[in-house]
């Protein structure tokens, strides 16, 4: 018998929940594609992908997944020989870089380990030492995936502006977009890099591009941009079809209006934000009452450096691993495996996994995780610290305690 | 801001949560009703539903809900001016007496209360003084969907059987059909109501009623049975549209197909009242915690009367409606309200309310509801006993350790 | 090979093709049904109803099928032992005789065959018999789903005020609502019965009633009316779950107001009325072509007298047994079978078929259909007069020709 | 007042009409991307892919459109200054030709006009020029969408073998694949280039490649490959992710696994391509007795050189356009505009339209289709040639007559 049987929670770091709204929204037949409803529609879509990320710039959008939208975002601003400064703190930095390299850019990476955020220090003495700015951009994840690291961009803009380098900020937020706090005109960020399948909660399968208008100016005329990446028909198309470089991906943008009819019309960026942060709070508790006996651990120590969409943890040995199993098996919860935090397929890599609260997530859904976590630990006899649902649901009561006067 | 935004969690006792297979199995276009896969498949659904109720005797399927199988089989079983004995554990066996009374039959009430199961010592003498056996048929609600008090089908039976009293044995199973464990057969039980927004997790617009060899055979010719009711063409139909009395309801037979793929083929039917009943005991647990301090109570004291699909609960003045108004627009966990314990629109009715876990419900919902539940009440300074969560997820570790060797 | 695979046709005279739209707004989470959005929505259906039927006065929606809206105005209107004139045009007039008499009412048939509508003569002449005003009710259908023979209603009323007969006019629209014309106030319609599945555009499983003040009036104590059928508490709920006594059809009435959007308020009653006219004289245009030549025929000879939704059509011996199964099985399109026009079984009622042209029908879908009819007859050698498909082009071209002078 | 109320056929050439079952089947919650029933169901893509192709050589897949199946084909093909012959019979030719000229090929174009297929002679004649074997690949589209011209690959192949040139060939079926015959390994292909959303009958989103053992030797090492296009990992991925380059487009997936086994499995890539013939020749049938008065002319005079999945066709003037406008307005057929075939947004271009007969079609939708245009020509005053639909049906009548044999 599995108690598993019932609505199950999908809690990877994407694909993530899909509102049935948006689902239904993708459940319809072809439209006409040369006139009329398609066409207004998509209209509307700019103002509020832009809104999205709080700029005035400028997006283009493209069918595809994440690594389609960085190699867009390569291919776009360099050309072959072009150096970058690369910040990793996790896979996603590290494959980012990889790809850059693989299409000819000379990638300087500097690593900061795969537990820990970019340290704004090392970063400023990098760009110190380019006395040439030969760097042409510097590439961060905003929240690694893997890790669940998050970077502090406002704080790595100010570094730039300190040291005086004109290097283009390029960002990947396709792990924390519409979940962390993200200003991308305020944070003075070029190049934001984003995706559908997570805090957008559209299926997977399309990437975004915002882009400032300097780096649109400098990156002019740069060898690598092919007639897909180029982002300028896209973002100032004459027609409708270059918006896509061809066939548009048609329920894939009535997906999106309808996600963007939630979140930035209906629910608002800041509120979508707040609510994040008070789930990954939520997380965070039961992940600090967990850790005081046993192997526990958040992957991330620093609060301030915690992604809000995504949270890595691991236990020891196997028991990543077999408490991922036995919730997915017995209680309905699909964690996420670890990634990329030790050689894949060895005892090591079993030890990490992660609970991921991006989307269309809300208390019900993360403190049943978290239940079911606690629930599958006693099951298997794995030691942990006490009190771990008392502080979430303290954390829950909390917010709404000032809240809802009317139902008093 | 709220942190209800995500999936929610109706937990209200019917209707009860869908599987996306079901909702999708009902998004189809309609078919032809006079040859091919519809007439087919029909065909494959009565077994199915008698192995649901654990019979070989006969089943008929309405179009109508709930109060359309109570008239259903009221039109079956009786004549104007026939006796009936009801017995009463909360307001929908009192709807059911009130449905036969105002088709002309005499109904006895035997109430036992809002709080309790029936004393089956009560039905004895009951039956005993009516030496004339002139009661017709017994009918008592397995489980009351507002009390939610379980009655001992099994053991009414056999103070028939003692009494030597021929009436037909009734019973209403809507609150707990694929919920908790009905023998039909073993049990003696001649009439069986149901309907589909349940344990059966179909939307609204299905009833059922499965009736034994003898039911149909002491009832023939009774005058309340009109055309609609009659069941006799519906579970001995010459042709596919006498099943239904006319047109065929094509989009809920293909739904209840592949509700009952699930329950009866894919998980089996011991297994479903397995789930249900480590579901309910795992509330209980909470319950009993909760109930330590405080007014917070379970409605039925005993745990042997409780049904295993949805459990009433009270707290004291209006707080039972504050806590499920929170629980809804804070968390995402709709409760259901109180029903017919207490006059509604008085203040009694909100201390109030329920927490359903039928049909389609994993270990994660219901832990997460429960954890809703205890940040309502902290947010909303309910007093209330303390280790609630820390009893329920021990009562689904307790399942899950002798489960699932291969993770340990 | 088959050329039939693709986007079949369902042009069985219900249920009938529905809209995606219909079909999305069915797919969806069970509603809270004691508060909220599904009570707020439902308040918005009774005006639209009463729009479509255009009365101004009462309605009842049922779960259940036509059949169970025949019993429903039965159990409301009669008493057992009263009499009735019912007037028979084709099988759905005898299937509600045979309903109201199995109910304990004395229906006495004016049967005008299967091939034309009732005489207005002849009813007048039964009403002038009735000295003693001893019919309640006079039955009729408006268009017969099987002979597909529409009656006059307006004219009927006339009869009736003529010979100053008391009698309520019910009649049953089952087949014709929301494609032929219908003014239940104006024609002095006392109850009209109505359905999902056809005109409605919604899937089998509601049926309607809609009553007159003096209908109401003079029927109240009747003796068969029972709590499932009353109409008083569902046209006049208290309270919400009245209205379908007990838990609501809560998918059904998502669809319900989808197709009320689409037919009241998009399109309009009237212009959904000229379009089904429309359609209807298209497919009559072809049939008069190819009834120049063999043994076609439409089966109502006057076009006055011909429903607007679906219509009756027969070849010789089997030949419409094969052209309906060469037309699904090799070109996508599922006609209706003879109902009701001989013998079932018997060869005879092989040259039976109707094509339905009802609810959410184009001109692509019908002249389709007659293109298929016309492709069958050719493959079968199936004599059959020529030129049906340029009179059917020709019926739309002329529709065509005022409209649309962006166009031109 | 408009006939096209009702269910809509959308007849341009892609997207496509989708079956209900694709959309069903991508109506669904996120999957787990890393294990489980996903990764299970990716395995049995690819022999079916190969089928749809007739090859047993290599495919990827990609998210992306059409064009980015054009930029895949040439990242891996092409190192930049390479030169290609390019054979031009319409826009989507040229497209692909300024697709890979924007990367760096030298794209030498042979164009043979609007309205015409190769020369074969020419090619052979510019093959022989090419002494050196500087071609390093002949593309070609198989179906130009835009003209409609269909090319004879398989004659081609002869050219090249004839002249000993070892060039690749590589050809776009995007318009073609899964509607006309398609032998890729018999008639020696290289690089096969499809899409989605056309005969496919999945949304737009995917585009693949399927590549020869000898392409793929022979472009090693190229340097316009980049991660995202480069189909090695594609087509040989050691990890699951590698088939897309990242997270996969799951909800596609879902869709094209129907699709496949609609195609390959029930229906049969013999008979699909059979269906489309008829219903090719059934269009034509209508042409050219359109043709034989007035301006009416289908683009490809040479029925051996017209594609099966969408016919080009022209009256004069503005003709086109008022056409297709009373076509879906009046009637509910959206029929393709004109595309490449003059100036756009010239009265001349106005003059062009496509009905396109791709994919999920049958007999039904196509004679429905050309019985609306009848109409609308006839509504509109637009001279044209008689007969057409009897011509359409008797093509349809032909083929039926050999069929079912148990319905005679």
């Amino acid at each position: 018998m599995s108690l598993a049987r019932g609505r199950p929670y999908l809690a990877i770091p994407g694909p993530s929940v899909m509102p049935d709204r948006v689902l239904n929204a993708m459940h319809r037949a072809a439209p006409n594609i040369y006139e009329g409803a398609l066409i207004e529609m998509v209209a509307t879509l700019w103002p509020d992908l832009k809104a999205l990320a709080c700029t005035r710039q400028h997006v283009a959008l493209y069918i595809g997944n994440g690594h389609a939208a960085w190699e867009a975002a390569n291919a776009n601003v360099f050309s072959r020989g072009d150096r970058a400064l690369v910040l990793i703190t996790g896979r996603f930095g590290e494959g980012w870089a990889t790809s850059a390299e693989a299409m000819g850019v000379q990638a300087e990476r500097l690593d900061f380990g795969r537990s820990a955020p970019i340290d704004l220090d090392r970063v400023a003495e990098a760009l110190r030492a380019d006395k040439a700015h030969a760097f042409k951009a510097v590439l961060v994840t905003h929240v690694d995936t893997a890790s669940t690291a998050r970077n502090d961009i406002e704080g790595l803009r100010r570094v730039l502006d300190d040291q005086g380098h004109p290097a283009l900020l390029m960002v990947d937020s396709i792990a924390s977009l519409a979940c962390d706090t993200f200003r991308m005109d305020d944070w003075g960020v070029d190049v934001l890099v984003g995706a559908s399948q997570k805090g957008l909660m559209v299926p997977p399968g399309l990437g975004f591009l915002w882009f400032s208008e300097k780096a649109r100016a400098t990156t002019r005329g740069n060898d690598l941009r092919t007639p897909y990446w180029n982002w300028e028909p896209r973002a100032f198309a004459d027609g409708f079809y270059q918006h896509f470089c061809g066939t548009a991906p048609t329920h894939h943008l009535f997906g999106l209006r309808e996600a963007l009819d939630m979140l930035v019309h209906e629910e608002g960026m800041e509120v979508v934000w707040a609510r994040h942060a008070t789930l990954a709070r939520t997380v965070w508790a039961a992940g600090a009452a967990w850790s005081a006996q046993g192997a526990f651990r958040l992957n991330i120590a620093d609060p301030a450096a915690r992604g809000h969409s995504v949270t890595a943890m691991r236990l020891s040995g196997a028991d990543g691993a077999r408490l991922r199993r036995w919730c997915e098996h017995e209680a309905g919860v699909t964690l996420g495996i670890g990634l990329g935090m030790a050689e894949p397929g060895t005892p090591a890599a079993d030890a990490f996994f992660r609970l991921a609260h991006m989307g269309h997530v809300n208390a019900h859904m993360v403190l049943g995780a978290l239940s079911v976590m606690e629930a599958g630990m006693e099951a298997l006899g794995i030691e942990h610290g006490s009190g771990a649902l008392a502080a979430a649901t303290a954390e829950i009561a909390r917010h709404g305690k000032g809240e809802m006067p009317g139902a008093r």
